[in-house]
């Protein structure tokens, strides 16, 4: 099913259900509606409706969905059953933090390690990982086939990084950086992006701000 | 100009050529043409050209932009001139990291404080600010005219958070919390999800080597 050409704003869709689904299974709950998705996916019924149709024979309208079932559908869209290990370039407060905070409730990601170039950081505690050395970094993306990386270095030591990644083979990069990095096209980077969304929340305030004056 | 209808896609953008005009002027660079700022940005330059066809004349095409100019116009357009401060709920390992990696870069926004419920927190340094209790944020709230709210408390907490800051008059909030928050009309909630993102690079992953095969 994976075959299917999705587009990036489906794929959050689903990305969305998958993580509302796996909440609702810890809270026990067997059968979901469509309207059940939607209000606790904060996405229209009529959007959550189309995509059901769209990928795939999941209930019967009506009588609601199996979340289990539905769930197990939607992550083999995304393609995200068994997903692939994650690693942290950059052991600062942002990366350790990532660390601590962790991936439970992602549907099977986890932080398997976490990598600096200090010296000082090198051997220390983050967490219940011990900092790596950089130079290790290569052979652990070697050994697997699949792998993302998240870039989590201080101010512009990103593209170096980034480098460093993409010679050793890693093709799915999630940076932290604030300025954007180069990357060969086979290499896929997205970014977080804290202060665009602050842009965003900010010009929207201050429209609506001048639009009630 | 801040009135100018501008789409969320068009705000992105605006976002990032402020972000690297502000680089450019750390490098020292004064003049800047719109193919630089293009291959800066990693956006193309027709669309860059367009951007600044609609949003006012910045400089003369050719002979390149003033960084200082068209980074003070593009700012206005945002409506990011002498940003809103930012608030941190919840003093954990992310709220903490966030705090203490700073917001330098992004154009004046800074951490104004931050805030936990639990007593063990609050008073502690997380970097070079004190954890203050969460009774106090409203006070904090009714005194800035503008505020945004990052919302990076545990697992289960964020409608709580949510609810608490509406109630105090917060109408901008970024939150971190895997779980979607309900909020009123009027009240403006952006999320940072690492767990999509990740979905959408594994998605985009497997898909190509399915490709390749």
């Amino acid at each position: 099913m994976i075959a299917i050409k999705v587009s990036e704003k489906s794929i959050r869709r689903l990305s969305h259900y998958a993580r509302c689904l796996r909440l609702a299974r810890i809270r026990g709950e067997v059968i979901m509606t469509s309207q059940q998705l939607a209000t606790n996916c904060g996405i229209s019924s009529a959007a959550v409706r189309r995509d059901l149709s769209i990928y795939g024979e999941f209930g019967k309208q009506g009588s609601g969905y199996k979340v289990d079932d539905l769930l197990i559908n939607i992550e083999e869209i995304l393609g995200t059953t068994d997903p692939p290990p994650v690693i942290i370039v950059g052991a600062g407060s942002i990366g350790c933090a990532l660390l601590i905070s962790g991936l439970a409730g992602t549907g099977g990601y986890t932080y398997d390690s976490i990598y600096d170039n200090d010296p000082a950081k090198i051997g220390k505690q983050c967490g219940n990982k011990q900092v790596r050395s950089i130079d290790e970094i290569s052979e652990v993306i070697r050994k697997h086939k699949e792998i993302i990386a998240v870039i989590a270095v201080s101010g512009g030591a990103g593209q170096d990084a980034l480098q460093m990644l993409v010679e050793a083979g890693c093709k799915a990069v999630l940076s932290f950086t604030l300025e954007p990095l180069n990357a060969p096209e086979d290499v896929e980077v997205r970014y977080i992006e804290v202060s665009t969304e602050l842009d965003v929340l900010t010009h929207s305030m201050r429209r609506k701000e001048r639009a009630d004056q």
